[in-house]
């Protein structure tokens, strides 16, 4: 079997909701008929999710991924971490879980590099628990940037097709030109060349699933207005003429795909319609409101820019519900199959 | 038959597509059964919808309200400005037509306020017809405002419940603490009487319809958080700190039923899902991404503050599409439906 059908998930914060919903999604018949997974984390903390969700399935370490096999009822698990990340409490900050949440994840991105697996799917992970690991990064991102040396890395929220209320033939992806910073800070950070960079990783991304589809045409990337009625020529506000409008123009002259700025709510609106594959939002209420509204449990995230494939849930570790056996698996599911579907369509080196 | 079943329509810039979707949504049954209309505007323009929509319904100039039957192929027209409007070019801006839309605007407001007319439902105009008419106010709201000398007086944007993807029972109403301004100047003109204000006046409107529908429960208000995640205890912004979370507090002290602020995007998936019968959000997309994902042609304005009853359609004049006959009317149904609903909870004085 190829080993571009292994797909590593990491376990995520063992007191959130990862570990159960790597278990909940685990039997999906479209994931046994198109991968082998291996899970980077702890078996007893598997061990415990199988048994709160009364599957019948099994865990097991393994020492190699050659030992992956294919048998649907197994759950075959990469140990990392020490024994202290099995005993955390639900829903709890602690140093432990950050530690395990983070080994999880650095042995995982170490096998995707070395090629070993073809993607990675990240289960969610706690920002407090890695700060009291003594991990300075404050997520993900940041963590997998510097592990891969990349700099023009953004995380794309995506609804896959068939998925929510989205018509388009890939679904619908959002980049963010500002991500996590105060609605006040969006000035400051935004610049023409941060909206290019994104308008490239929109047009990779999208390009990619649809070749995955089998259609060949261009990407339709619109790119948002930051102000109401796109600021009106003005009325509203002066960043559509005097950032956004010039960054549209430059991503085309480079040959790119966009069209824009646009109003938001109207390219919101337009884009679930089908009209664009990928919107590049200017800040994160635009794109969140808008792919919540759309597919809450279905959205996931991709981290665009990097050398290996990385998708993860949209959704947090949920400490108000973990281990209750409540969490929704949709999203694991989802970002498991685009984690695929991109692992098709990889540029061979 | 009693006033309050008398509901006056204006014709909108004539420009425009609002004569289109008055005569489109003319013979709607569920209109026709609950009301008798009326509309303000030129009997010339009306004759010329009913033409180009090939509708088999008569337009008759009538000179006193009592002559408005229930025969429901007829439509009366309330005649006010000058025969120039009749001629105005389709998606042309003039001074003719901006006459023509503030004329019609002002005679409606006129019957509304001496109780001629239970309601009244406004065509879309154009500002900048209006402002070629030498009409200083930027739209309908501010014109209204004055005319009827109100100061806390706000835009709803809502969508009816049994719409869209709306599951409350009344749907989904959302104020803006701000509007019609470039998303910088938020952060002047934030500030909590504001958003105590439109707390209020979004518990008035949601405790009317609530009783329209037999509902006796106080309203569920969600407001709106500006910064992503809430600001995250101030990580991403102080403004729920020190603006929005004490504005909730003294709202609530006042016996208000609102809570937050929260997320946005978590709110508007909540409120969607029946959580909240209406929403306070900080500025203009954080509303307009959700309402027009959830139903683009069925939402309606209302504005909420005036001693008088008045709704709209939420579209504009949509000037690219004007006199084609390719106009949706359910924006104009819902609108004359909620300000049926509102006339039907009227305090009486």
């Amino acid at each position: 079997m190829p080993v571009s059908q292994l797909v590593a998930l990491t376990m995520g914060d063992p007191a959130g909701i990862g570990p159960e919903t790597i278990v909940g999604s685990w039997e999906a018949p479209v994931l046994q008929a198109r991968c082998r997974r291996v899970v980077i984390g702890r078996v007893a903390v598997l061990e415990r999710a199988v048994a709160l969700l009364g599957r019948p399935l099994s865990v097991e370490r393994i020492t190699h991924l050659s030992h992956v096999t294919a048998d649907p009822m197994l759950i075959p698990v990469w140990e990392v971490g020490s024994t202290e990340a099995d005993q955390v409490a639900p829903g709890e900050i602690s140093a432990a879980a950050g530690h395990a949440a983070s080994d999880a994840l650095l042995a995982a991105v170490n096998l995707a590099l070395a090629n070993e697996v073809a993607a990675i799917v990240t289960a969610p992970l706690n920002k407090e628990s890695l700060q009291a690991a003594g991990v300075r990064h404050p997520g993900h991102t940041e963590m997998l940037a510097e592990r891969c040396h990349a700099s023009n890395v953004a995380m794309m929220l995506y609804l896959p097709s068939g998925r929510g209320q989205v018509q388009g033939p890939i679904g619908l992806g959002v980049i963010h030109a500002t991500l996590h910073i105060a609605l006040r800070n969006v000035f400051v950070e935004l610049s023409q060349e941060r909206i290019v960079d994104r308008c490239q990783l929109a047009t990779d991304f999208a390009q990619r699933m649809l070749e995955a589809r089998g259609l060949h045409r261009p990407a339709r990337i619109g790119v948002a207005a930051l102000n109401p009625h796109g600021g009106e020529n003005g009325l509203f506000g002066r960043e559509e003429i005097d950032l956004i409008a010039p960054a549209v123009h430059a991503a085309a002259s480079a040959g790119l795909p966009v069209s824009g700025p646009w109003p938001c709510d109207t390219l919101m609106h337009r884009a679930a319609a089908g009209e664009f594959d990928a919107v590049v939002a200017m800040y994160h209420d635009q794109g969140h409101i808008a792919l919540k509204l759309l597919g809450l449990h279905d959205a996931v995230n991709v981290t665009l820019g990097l050398p290996i494939i990385r998708t993860s849930v949209a959704h947090g570790t949920a400490f108000d519900i973990a281990w209750q056996g409540k969490a929704n698996p949709h999203s694991m599911l989802q970002a498991t199959l685009t984690a695929l579907e991109l692992a098709g369509t990889r540029r061979k080196n």
